[in-house]
């Protein structure tokens, strides 16, 4: 086991039960916290879990950057909406030779944290995982659970398989994390794109399961659409997206358990929508290739007014 | 004043407006009702009206096309979601020298009753009204009111303004009924479509007022997008909207006092919303000259599967 420090930069449902089970496995985890702070200092972290609950009674709790020691591994699990915080807070938490772990939905985040932390590593980690915090530091981790790793290059150039994702795999897979390494993280990216854009959008514009969606033949259709469309914006920066990957999210989505993606569960808890990372951005990368991406453009309005009309 | 019997086919907001104005006239008006029979049979029509109300104490309430006398004129006042009755309903009603007048929303209706009533003349109506129905036999007319009026040929070739049109449009003037009238019906509503195409379907979809879509920069933008889609369209079919009508179009809505659709209202009220006529028709017929519509099929499926949830 390697002897990193690790930052935990939102304990929520996502960063709570990655930080928790990384401090179980032995690791020196730090938890940066806002509301549960005093809930957390006090009484630790609870998670019950599909893989066995576990109590941590006591754990590092910190309301603020600057009292966190600098850390090896800063993981950025904030919703992708605070990220306007980032470059305040990252600066003084990371080592000079650490690496930013970024937990986070959408496209383009990588680039933006790297034009912050300056030549600290950057790597993306893709997470597959059906958690809600359920109480103040008590989290319930329903399902899955595996992140795919892929290492940031200056404009998503592809890596390989480098030596920092493998440290990081190995501790997350001595947490009894499941992890997957990527050559090509914006690749990756993409493809989980593939699914987020219109299951996420459309489960917020029309208040519908995955299940209904698939059920019937004109969403069915849309969705199928919308994926093609995220396969073109893909291809409009040199990435591939096969056809028969279309197919196998459209199958895996039909066997899936009923499901609440994690946008309508932030738009049912009246949470801000995370549209600019995985809507913007990929429509913004793709329209500066020169090609137009018209339904996710159209699914994009949609929920920036229905964002908006929440806030307003 | 001509002589000509009218038969109101659908007696509710629309349909029961427009009888009892032609009755109140002194012509001669035979009301086809459902649910309301036996309450306007008994008591008559009331019509409350910004331009001054009036009780129509008694009127020839059928509650079966069977029972009616063949009209000169038979008005199709239902919504399009219940056209699939004309077939059975239309011919026992229409003298063979009568005219159809279709006061419906949408393309390609004009079309259908033709294939249905023969050589029978078709004129179709774009209505611009708001009213609605407060009780049995019970109207209220809350504003506009003007009929634009176009004759149907095959394959909607121009007509111009023909002697039918005339004598319908002096019948409706004598009765207090803006009349306008249109030498090619099927430019006029592909014009209508213009508006109704992005705020009937957005309207539903975002649950939203008029004033709202057009405060939201994004689906401003939508707007603006589908109704150059519209004209698309409509190009395909060889109609011309100029770019001048679009811009009229956004800003007469930014003017307009905050509106409830009329899609809006039926989804609200839980009635089948006029998909197939407000945006299958049009997508189609598009389709068939080789035109794809992409945002206004993205409205036409999510539409689809809000009104087909509620069915199910």
């Amino acid at each position: 086991m390697g002897d990193r420090t690790y930052g935990i930069l939102g304990t929520g449902a996502l960063g709570g039960f990655y930080g928790a089970k990384l401090q179980k496995a032995g690791h020196n985890v730090h938890f940066l916290l806002k509301s549960d702070y005093p809930d957390v200092k006090q009484n630790g972290l609870i998670v019950e879990s599909k893989d066995g609950d576990f109590i941590l009674p006591q754990v590092q709790a910190y309301n603020e950057v600057g009292k966190m020691p600098r850390c090896d591994v800063v993981v950025v699990a904030l919703k992708t909406t605070q990220n306007n915080l980032l470059p305040q807070m990252l600066p003084p938490v990371i080592k000079d030779d650490g690496v930013v772990l970024v937990l986070q939905n959408g496209l383009g985040i990588e680039a933006e944290i790297a034009q912050i932390v300056g030549n600290v590593k950057v790597i993306g980690g893709l997470c597959f995982l059906c958690s809600n915090k359920v109480g103040p530091g008590h989290i319930r981790h329903l399902d899955y659970g595996q992140i795919t790793l892929g290492e940031y290059a200056a404009n998503y150039h592809p890596t390989g398989i480098t030596d920092k994702m493998r440290e990081i795999a190995a501790d997350f897979e001595n947490a009894g994390i499941s992890i997957e390494q990527l050559e090509d993280l914006l690749l990756g990216r993409w493809k989980k794109l593939v699914w987020n854009i219109p299951y996420n959008g459309l489960s917020v514009i029309l208040n519908a399961r995955t299940d209904e969606l698939m059920a019937d033949i004109h969403t069915r259709q849309l969705v199928e659409n919308l994926m093609f469309e995220v396969a073109l914006g893909a291809k409009s920066t040199g990435r591939l997206i096969p056809e028969s990957f279309i197919q196998t999210m459209l199958d895996y989505t039909v066997k899936m358990i009923p499901y609440r993606t994690s946008m309508k569960i932030d738009f049912d808890e009246c949470r801000p929508l995370e549209v600019e990372a995985i809507f913007g951005n990929p429509l913004r990368k793709a329209e500066a290739a020169g090609v137009n991406l018209p339904l996710i453009r159209c699914l994009y309005q949609q929920l920036k007014f229905l964002d908006g009309k929440r806030k307003r």
